[in-house]
């Protein structure tokens, strides 16, 4: 067992109780409100040494740690509220460093009008650990989950994919505006957005819904800093591969019945010109994921991947 | 400048906006709610090597972790609702011990009607980090403050103080149930939880509210175990000395106008036979902290906690 299978294991006898909407599994909780709203719960964490490094730029650190959150509240098609910061600081930490998180946070916060009301300031030894805990709310029942994806649905994603080593990890913009948009606009089914990677982010809705799911190769968004890594660094993945399974893109993976697929590209182009649209597959029957390409379908398994090794 | 006071500094330029009702620098942060109630958000963090060691049981850990967010909800004067937690797993960690903590935890928050509504697991190097996020609910306009405590205001402790170090910081019930009794039938004007020392946290109350305090020395109710220690271990404070300074005591420190002292007294007796509360000092115009004992009144400046050095 694993440290994620353990911890979906331990996660299935919480405590739960009444005004849980949705518990554990989604992007966010959700939980009642009063009125006709429902409140959206986040928490999560940057580490140094795995999602960012000392040298990183410290602005782009807390940029990251608030908008890593803010990415989850709009896969919910929710809009971020409050949040609170937890720093674990290493020893001998540099101030002027701190300043900048901080900066970094603040600057996105603003941008997306969340409110920084709190926090815990403790040592971590060795490491800057941040965390975020973020409010967000929704219309009651109207939060959008993994779990609703629909037999012929079209799949759709956000953005281009692959880009998250080349800095788009530190730099991406959280979908809430696409995101709001979507959900006032359209009847979308799942969605969730793309930490995984496409594949794995898409098997966690097929997974959540009870469906299978299609991807086309050709339609896959791939990011010019993904075609340009594996030109130039022969040990990179394949760009096609570094699509399907780099984490981090940090896009809008959704699905909305079929039927409406090219409304929502003719509005989306309107109203986000400046932001890519790809309808990458479609819902089917059964379990698992498929992959189409010039030679057939097969499935899209884990060791499938070796598929794609570079040849 | 010290970590304090450069968080401090920062957390001052936090962005904020419509809705807070009361941002940093209390025991949890109120935001709006949509009806007769108010919304409670505090985070909060135990990490290896900090807060316990590698050696602690396990689910005392969890439980801790926890615990120390409900003492704060209950300084506010709220009830508990909704919890995430973020773990930062050291490499190598052993999934035994992981159980422990979330049964430690669950075990707290089933009793204290808490769901646990999701969380993230990420790696953190060389020690467990555990944060909690916490969110409460108390009624509209009804959230007890720091900032409120007024002259003429007779200051009570509960529980007794100086015995974290013997254990109590892991075992420590926090006073949800004290505090909603007291939000219920009193007119409480100010409340915090004593995490930092009795004479540290009435120091924040008499800072925030714009007033000073003066303590009774005798009045002070020490711990068995800090007096214990004492006799035992040459090195170890001396009993009175634990009692103001020692942090992770979680009593309730709280001031309400003098005329209802005895009031107070009589009811908490008959509500809660078992929990001592100790009236330990007034609050008094101007700032700072005094101290009073058979010699006299003095400051209670840092420098002068040397008085109650061993001799």
């Amino acid at each position: 067992m694993n440290e994620f299978e353990l911890i979906a294991a331990l996660t299935s006898e919480l405590a739960t109780g009444e005004g849980v909407v949705v518990g554990p599994g989604d992007d966010c909780a959700v939980v009642d409100g009063d009125g006709d709203r429902e409140i959206l719960l986040k928490t999560d964490a940057v580490v140094e040494g795995v999602h960012f490094e000392r040298e990183t730029d410290s602005r782009l650190v807390g940029r990251k740690a608030l908008a890593r959150c803010l990415s989850d509240i709009a896969a919910m098609g929710g809009s971020p509220r409050h949040a609170l910061i937890t720093l674990g600081l290493p020893d001998g930490f540099d101030p002027g460093y701190l300043k900048g998180v901080y900066a970094g946070l603040n600057e996105l916060a603003k941008a997306h009008g969340v409110s920084v009301v709190g926090g815990e300031t403790t040592n971590n030894g060795d490491r800057l650990f941040i965390n975020i805990a973020l409010t967000g709310e929704v219309e009651k029942g109207r939060a959008i989950l993994r779990s609703g994806a629909q037999v012929g649905d079209a799949v759709f994603v956000s953005g281009e994919l692959g880009g998250s080593l080349a800095g788009h990890h530190l730099k991406f913009e959280p979908r809430l505006k696409e995101s709001s948009w979507l959900a006032a606009e359209f009847e979308v089914h799942s969605m969730i957005d793309v930490s995984d990677g496409l594949a794995g982010d898409l098997r966690h809705i097929a997974r959540a819904s009870g469906v299978g799911a299609e991807l086309l190769e050709t339609a896959v968004p791939i990011s010019r800093s993904a075609k340009r890594r594996a030109r130039d660094q022969i040990s990179s993945k394949p760009p096609l591969l570094a699509a399907l399974t780099d984490g981090e893109d940090f896009e809008l993976l959704f699905t909305i019945v079929a039927a409406e697929a090219v409304n929502l590209l003719d509005g989306w182009q309107r109203e986000f010109p400046d932001v890519k649209l790809s309808c990458v597959g479609k819902i089917v029957e059964g379990d698992g994921l498929r992959i189409k390409d010039r030679t057939g379908i097969r499935e899209l398994t884990v060791e499938g991947f070796t598929h794609f090794a570079k040849n």
